[in-house]
């Protein structure tokens, strides 16, 4: 099934917003088997989106439309959907009655213009928007399918997910369930993940299993997509696939589908009733920064330091300046102290020396972590390059991913491939 | 001028990556005055490029293609620009030449399918690139002119900054001369800076200037084009409408052009010899992340310390517990202790009391904010709403914009549109 995707509006076009539907929802169906193969961008312009529509109609068997279902002037999708089947705009009584309930609900009155959203072409078919006052529709331009949707984020996500892909599966005569596995791991690349896991779709000979990376340092995304008649088929076509991806990739995989490491993390330390304290350097905060806002970290997180000068760090945990380096037997110390003057049960500590000079690629630093219990102490050493904004988010993940891996029992000094050796 | 922009790859295609390098580009021209209408998106498919470049050549004025210029066999740009004008690809010996020394500066040996890169069609006019092996390239396909760029971000804006801007500019007959300045604000929201500014570009009668903005909370980027026969003239039209904004938007503007909030407070820190401490609750460490990091901070930045409970965070800077709640008279208290203990010359402290409850868009916080110095407090009390996220940001920009106007000598409690009343 050839698709496309049509995203409209100046403020896409004229890059005043940068366009991350597009790469949503052309994601969003790759996940479940489906593929984009023609982007087009264009503005707030009849004649622009009249020739958009009619190409794309021309090539594509689908076609998802981004943007225009607005209540302003500028909005034009749907006048321009009506003028490309050669059909008229029909007030569609239900959707106003929806928005103004809507309205109702937020004890306001609905202005006059929005009458526009209920407005759709005569042989649209309503796609709800459960979260907006934007209607969804789609109907036949020449031989292909549109799809019109809002361009607010989630109102086109939640539409894209509940309304879309299932239409779009079940007319492309594929298997009706299928499900996105997703393994988050920090400090293995792509090529070296995708190395480990040769073979993975061959474990399930029917071709039903896809594997997929996502990278975005300092993590990478493993994805299997799996088909099945059903999710009992899926589950039993996944289970030994995930077991080997977990076998292999191992103690690198830091979190599962919709978790993240700061999360694993703090669930880790809820489930044994800990408090944390942390003491960071060159990473300014951004430990801290990763754990203390989040839900429920109000009864976890106990304490951060921030300090670019070891006296100063020393001296906020009580101990005396002694020219002390960034070593891991400082962060031990630390470690130590700041257990003695926040009565947390764990602490992390993060130390980095950054190279002397300008920024450059070259640029590195030499990270110490210690994490201390009031029995335990690990350290790791490790040298990362790539520049100052490089090394502090290589810092930040592995000080929080040391955390998790001592946590879990793992063992934290296993080398990774972004370090130098 | 109708330009095009055709992005090329499956990693953008797919969604894998966020096209940026579309939205950095149409920003780009249409800050000298240059307006994209239309934008492709196709994956590494010949048949489907080959099509994008002749409807976009049957179309537009100019046309830049970006990404498809790398080593490997998945890069097809040359050889379907070639196909399209219906040239051969010729060896360019002095990007060969090029590429060679870029890799013997590097004490690395050329892998032989870098000499891909320097097989250029016929008509091809070389594109240089200062900084990376992909050779770009301009050539007419039909009436259009093609730019072809690197995909990778620092390579092509460089080039599309020396090398296609200029050239466009010279084709379209402009005055040649075109300066941005940007102003970042932080508190009024577009519409209302909008209004603040009605009637600025009529200050210069001939149109030459051009107001934009650019959202992207909690900032706010105003924009003024201009354009002259050269640097003198802009400078002259410029003077008289830069002064109005500052005196419209006073002391809202929290830096301009190339500045950032944090680098501003970091540079007024240091021009006094000053020294910084730093206290926050729920922004988590998050006001810390933003200065501490920077070059020059480790003179400046003395201590942070984050704490979601109070009395953890009145026990780091040596305060008994007192069951304080998180008001102005806390924040100076704690301002003051940290002072104590630090050394400091400066201590700003951040608090934010956030509403109970799961997230939700109506979640609010209320915030406190105090400064201190050896002989002087100010302090700063106000209401975010907006859900967890959108407070936290909010608050973490209070704090930092509270410090920049008490260093500046401005009023640090100007009511501003995010506040609730």
């Amino acid at each position: 099934m050839r698709i496309e995707i049509i995203c409209t509006g100046d403020e896409v076009l004229t890059g005043k917003i940068v366009n991350s539907n597009f790469s949503y929802m052309s994601q969003k169906l790759e996940d479940v088997g489906l593929s984009v193969v023609w982007g087009t961008t264009v503005g707030d312009d009849r004649e622009r989106l009249l020739d958009a529509f009619r190409l794309a109609a021309g090539r594509a068997d689908a076609v998802i439309v981004n943007g225009g279902l607005g209540p302003t002037v500028d909005d034009l999708s749907q006048e321009i959907a009506a003028k490309a089947t050669s059909t008229e705009l029909v007030l569609n009584r239900e959707w106003l009655a929806k928005m103004e309930e809507f309205f109702t609900r937020r004890a306001r009155v609905m202005p006059p213009n929005n009458v526009k959203q209920a407005m759709l072409p005569a042989t649209a078919e309503v796609l709800d928007n459960p979260i907006g006052t934007a209607c969804g529709f789609a109907l036949d331009i020449g031989k292909a399918w549109f799809f019109f949707t809002p361009g607010v984020p989630r109102e086109l996500r939640r539409m894209l997910e509940e309304q879309i892909i299932p239409r779009l599966l079940k007319k492309s005569g594929r298997a009706v369930t299928i499900h996105l596995k997703r393994f988050h791991s920090y400090g293995l690349g792509e090529s070296h993940v995708d190395t480990l896991l040769a073979g993975i779709e061959e474990m399930v000979p029917d071709g039903s299993i896809k594997l997929g990376f996502r990278a975005h340092y300092p993590q990478l995304e493993t994805k299997l997509v799996v088909r099945g008649a059903d999710m009992d088929e899926v589950r039993r076509k996944l289970a030994p696939v995930e077991a080997e991806v977990q076998k292999r990739v191992g103690n690198f995989i830091l979190a599962e589908d919709d978790q993240t490491l700061e999360g694993v993390v703090l669930a880790a330390l809820a489930s044994r009733a800990a408090t944390l304290a942390v003491a960071e350097s060159f990473t300014g905060g951004q430990v801290a920064a990763r754990l203390a806002p989040l839900a429920g970290a109000e009864k976890v997180f106990r304490r951060g330091v921030v300090a670019r000068d070891l006296t100063q760090m020393r001296a906020a945990v009580g101990l005396p300046a002694d020219g002390a380096v960034a070593t891991p037997e400082t962060a031990v110390a630390v470690a130590r102290a700041l257990l003695g003057a926040t009565g947390a049960s764990h602490a992390l500590v993060l130390l980095v020396d950054l190279d002397e000079g300008a920024d450059r690629l070259e640029l590195g630093g030499t990270i110490a972590i210690a994490i201390a219990t009031g029995t335990d102490t690990v350290t790791r050493q490790a040298r990362l390059l790539g520049g100052r904004e490089w090394v502090r988010l290589g810092a930040v993940e592995m000080g929080l991913d040391c955390l998790r891996r001592y946590l879990q029992g793992l063992p934290v000094d296993e080398k990774i491939d972004f370090e130098k050796k």
